[in-house]
């Protein structure tokens, strides 16, 4: 199926462009981008223009920034196109949900992606943990904000999300293993003088969760998540890609594919049926930490 | 049908008490709270004794703060009750999605109630914008908060919502009548330096629809909603009880009930039914605002 790539940055470059070239069901028909391009493929920079000259291409994939990525969005749904999201799928809720109706409307597949939810070892926990009890879930998430948005001043921003920009990848995965939802009951953020979210955040949640997300971490990064539960004890490292039971690693029941293969074979299902999948927990829990957090300003943070 | 009110605070006198003496379908067969309680009608200060010593009380109406309120409100449901939700439904986003769907695997009722979209000209106003195509909308919603919260320290602090708490009506409404929906775009947040939560804030949301929000108004109250169409003007005044079209004062269409009778007749059909009514749209945008908000430090405010 053909499809279109709209936003040619450090992402779609590193994972959605060799993803798609490596993919059986895709064919990268176009690009629409102010900045990169991709050796081969015709480039568009003016989205309009790339929608009235390529009817024959039913599907869009949106690495755009949060902020502009509804107004493509829409466009796209309108012009009876099917549309994938990089995560966060937007930069309020209310504008997810909007899209997510116009798209049942018009029977498109729009498709809310979490990129984290597919990494290797995600599946197998998932499914260890369905028929257990879980006491108790730490999540400790830690990265240099410097080496991963070198000069990228949005991410301190209004509406930029600050440490909730990898800490959402922490909630997408938790959210989707756990067997139970839980909802969040404090939070504590610490905000640079010279920022407008937080660098830091520590997050009680229902049924013992607690999750400390830190943007400051030099040196090696950290992305676990320790489950325990009636049947022993689950870890998931390396952001989903590593799975441990009983302090063990376990090998031999992880995904086939990496996390940016295994979204696009998932939205080949969607829009050959013309399905919806926007699972707005993650997000919801990050709006719920704003809201409901106690913000403490630290000292300035230079980026 | 029997009914018992958790929670016998200031609202719950002023609005509950009298709605329910004075409804055909009611019978406030308990009180369950640590303070308040209703002259011949049997008080309980523990929820868990209520629920086991009254099996023939088949609903429950939570008045309770917001943070306390979910442990009530998942007691009631696990028992079997019926539950009406005082606004804002919870403390968190999650937690309301949580007791909706285990209000919905056991088949009982559970509404989250805006009072506001009951005042008397709403329902007229949603019925004369169904057919218009909304060109701006100006909210105008300032309160004095020294005196609907006299030393509630609570409004100020992480979970109290600050200024939401009165702007969360004003959005129920618009939410409630706008034949579109909208999503916010930016919001500007003046936060006390001795409170957590903005005490002012503007917002923008799509279709040229602007917020302003102030609990610092001394004098006469103001909670205006005005609407431009394709078809004239319209505007809500006094909190959705006044309609105005083209300037002018509409009488004769008004709901007959004011808004507390009619949350509870509205509850006694979805009680009779089992039936969910969860519509968390006047949350999401708080929670956007809190996400998506500029803040800036002013002055310190003593409630």
């Amino acid at each position: 199926m053909k499809i279109a790539l709209v936003g040619v940055g450090r992402i779609a470059q590193a994972q959605h462009v060799p993803a798609l070239q490596a993919s059986p069901h895709w064919s990268l028909a176009a690009t629409v981008s102010l900045g990169g391009s991709v050796p081969d493929v015709p480039a568009y920079t003016d989205f309009t223009r790339f929608l009235y000259e390529n009817p024959d291409v039913p599907v869009v994939s949106l690495c755009v920034p949060p902020v502009p990525r509804f107004q493509y969005a829409r466009q796209a749904l309108e012009a009876g196109r099917h549309v994938m999201l990089e995560k966060p799928p937007g930069a309020t809720l209310a504008e997810v949900e909007i899209l997510a109706s116009l798209a049942r409307r018009r029977g498109l597949a729009l498709y809310a992606t979490w990129h984290s939810r597919m990494a290797y070892a995600v599946a197998p926990a998932k499914a260890w943990l369905r028929d257990k009890t879980v006491s108790a879930v730490r999540v400790v998430w830690k990265e240099d904000v410097r080496h991963w948005h070198p000069g990228q001043h949005w991410v301190a921003q209004p509406g930029g999300m600050g440490v909730f920009d990898t800490g959402v990848n922490a909630l997408s995965i938790l959210t989707d293993v756990l067997p139970e939802p839980i909802y969040l009951q404090s939070a504590e953020l610490d905000v640079p003088a010279n920022w407008h979210v937080p660098i830091a955040a520590r997050l009680s949640f229902s049924g013992n969760v607690h999750a400390q997300l830190d943007w400051r971490q030099t040196g090696p990064q950290t992305w676990d998540i320790e489950i325990d539960t009636d049947g022993g004890a689950l870890a998931l490292r390396m952001g989903g890609n590593v799975l441990e039971i009983g302090g063990k690693a376990v090998t031999g029941q992880y995904s086939v594919m990496g996390e940016y293969p295994a979204l696009y074979a998932r939205m080949a299902q969607l829009a050959a049926r013309g399905e919806v999948e926007v699972d707005l927990t993650p997000m919801v829990h990050v709006a719920d930490a704003f809201s409901l957090g106690r913000r403490t300003v630290i000292a300035p943070f230079a980026l």
